[in-house]
């Protein structure tokens, strides 16, 4: 009887396998009633799960749909999945990074909700770039240039599917076996040998709190191990956007702009060490340093540049848009945003520049929305930075004025001053193994 | 956004008036879907409700359907309610009691579930005793005998229905503020002025634990308090049945065996400790003892079973088994269980015996079952008791061989013995007011 495991988590005792199969099983064909779904919900929410039961959990569901078999790939295939920010381009450049290296990534990626953008909207400022690929072309693309980007299959893990519409409706989302369970699901059952982890902590990131985040990336890390991945997460900052690009065309020609070599900054930081990391994991290099300095290499030799190229030719796309950023067009509609004071930035709500990228049309409030890629914010300040009253603080492209009016308030908003430079800026906070944790200076 | 309630309860916030209305609405219009409400049960489950949470909650449910107004009554219109058990056959010994005193009652009864027996379906022996009364029928009982027994209304506190069939299969039965609501809202709804509570905890009540149950009294009398009711409660031992009888007919004889003046014992004790609480609750005595006196002369002037009479014949029962019991005709197959061994009976389980008395027929396992009002169990120990090997400890009332020999193995666990008499046997525990506990002696 259903009611008995019910039962059995609100007591806080353990749930046995079976029973955790139970309810992945009733929550995926229907046979238990949400009623007894949301129940247990907030019974776990409430009364947590264990390592065994979470990773028992997330197995459930990664085999509640289809699983990619990734063996006809003909190499170790690498995945790398963020928890999700504002201005968070890694993908289109570590993923040319990795596979000009000799590894095999299959990525999937999701498109933008709420204040974070997705990945596959930004793809998609590329004209023509498909991301519905079918298994044949997923395999030619693999062979061909070592790597596809595509957006993730309806069937992957449909549990995941029924329990989130049900968890955004019962107050459960918040619970951290259930969001890494949703996480891990996912990535289990796409198949990959090789699954890095950022788990973003700040006031763009989902996790508020840096030792959530980091609680969240352990926990995951575990989930991984137990499934016999080579899988570690970094935990890194989400206090300010990663770049200074907020919108598709923007992010795009942000990202293209390092593969070109011409841009450093945190977003170059974040996907070095994202890549140096992989490669380590994934058995390429065996020193960190010397990791990271096959990223800075791929970069200078425009190595990852010419390989992305050819990803997003294979994919449909106008490869010209790679060796011409400025043909991506920003919207017409110009505003400069200025400083209402002096000081030094002592905090930045990256969840209002993003919020701020979905009034300007060019994010989503709910899922189906469409999305406008010309629109978006150049963010300039950094935290610490020095700013005097009048100092342009950002650069808003529109369709109209009067989205911008609305845009503006939110930017004017967006950031506090102070006397001193008195922020934590610091951008990697920790490195999660099976082994451990792993803090950075 | 009904899911901001759900948070804020999950958070274990105090929801306020409104969002406790909305909540009960939902329930009771189906506006809210299930499995959100099923998610604010757990929440509150594992979470709480304070008084004042729990008071607004029984009212909202109170006020979900019909309230009875009960000022046509022309007096104090008292009311007693007890948490179920084994022989709880108290309401047909007290309502004649009550109503010969001058007070009016308004008693509306359960059908058995479970192991427990129902009042109706024990009245409902009686031939021709009708508990589905209109108003007006309603109306002349408390005219012209100050007393009708009726089955509770559908539409009384349809709210508690909602929830209740939900807290079934979601694992939120045991939860005390849910309990306490599900009770008080039909006490609220049908209208009394005194209400008299009698929390059973023990081997046959719902409340195993006897500090349990007491948290359960003190949480109904502030209920009652708060919507200006003359409310407390008796907290009494279900530790073993309150008399030998477990089954309809078995129980009547019982119960009409008091009313003729031939028995005392547990059933008599509880009966007179409830009236006399109610006399001191409705201001017809001020001192206790007198008010257990006057329950003493009802029972010995026979004025309660004259009144007995009348209320059943205005109810179309027959009578002439009011006074003469043995018209009630027990199954004709018996079977005597003897005792395996020798000892003092130090433990008694009464939920077997009354789940004894379902596998004879004699009670529900579902709603809706038929009952058959001739079997059932004269189980003849008490706790403490002296027993030797081979006596006999209870007789069966069955229809059949078959059902008996299931019957008689329950009764056969149902006791233990050991070598004194240990067992903890008092009846009455704590009487507790809006002012405070006052534990028996």
């Amino acid at each position: 009887m259903f009611v008995d495991i019910i039962h059995k988590k609100k007591r806080g005792e353990k749930l046995s396998r079976q029973e955790i199969e139970a309810f992945v099983k009733g929550a995926t064909d229907g046979s238990v009633p949400d009623y007894q779904l949301s129940a247990l919900l907030m019974a776990i929410c409430l009364k947590g799960m264990d390592e065994e039961e979470t990773y028992e959990l997330t197995r459930a569901m990664a085999q509640s749909g289809e699983t990619v078999d990734t063996s006809f790939a003909g190499g170790i295939v690498v995945d790398k999945h963020s928890t999700g920010g504002v201005s968070d381009t890694v993908t289109p450049i570590i993923v040319p990074v990795l596979a000009q290296a000799g590894l095999k990534v299959l990525k999937m990626s999701g498109r933008g909700l709420s204040h974070t953008g997705g990945t596959i909207d930004k793809l998609e400022a590329i004209p023509g770039f498909r991301t519905s690929l079918t298994l044949d072309e997923i395999k030619e693309g693999l062979e061909k240039c070592g790597a596809v980007i595509v957006a993730q299959t309806a069937n992957l893990a449909p549990a995941d599917k029924a329990f989130y519409a049900l968890r955004d409706v019962t107050a459960t989302v918040d619970s951290l076996p259930l969001i890494a369970s949703s996480i891990m699901s996912k990535k289990l059952a796409s198949g990959s040998d090789v699954i890095l982890l950022d788990v973003k902590y700040g006031s763009g990131a989902f996790m508020k709190d840096r030792e959530e985040a980091l609680k969240l990336a352990k926990c995951m890390v575990s989930i991984g191990s137990r499934a016999k991945k080579r899988c570690a997460a970094i935990v890194s900052s989400m206090q300010q956007p990663l770049s200074d690009a907020v919108g598709c065309n923007l992010e795009m020609k942000s990202a293209l702009s390092i593969l070109h070599g011409r841009e450093k900054g945190s977003l170059y930081e974040v996907a070095r060490e994202i890549c140096a990391r992989i490669f380590t994991l994934a058995g390429k290099e065996k020193d960190l340093k010397k990791a990271r300095a096959r990223f800075d290499e791929a970069i200078e030799k425009r190595l990852a540049l010419e390989r992305f190229a050819r990803i997003v030719k294979l994919q449909g796309g106008d490869k010209s848009y790679v060796y011409d950023p400025s043909l991506f067009k920003d919207a017409s509609f110009k505003v400069t945003v200025k400083a209402k004071g002096s000081g030094y930035v002592s905090a930045i709500d990256a969840e209002a520049i993003g919020k701020t990228a979905v009034a300007l049309g060019g994010g989503r409030e709910k899922k189906g929305d469409l999305i406008d890629h010309s629109v978006g914010i150049s963010f300039k300040l950094r935290l610490n930075q020095k700013v005097e009253k009048g100092d342009a603080v950002a650069t808003l492209y529109a369709r109209d004025l009067k989205k911008s009016e609305a845009a503006m308030a939110l930017i004017e908003g967006s950031y506090e001053l102070s006397d001193g430079p008195q922020a934590d800026d610091r951008l990697l906070y920790a490195y999660v193994t099976e082994e451990g944790i792993e803090y950075y200076e």
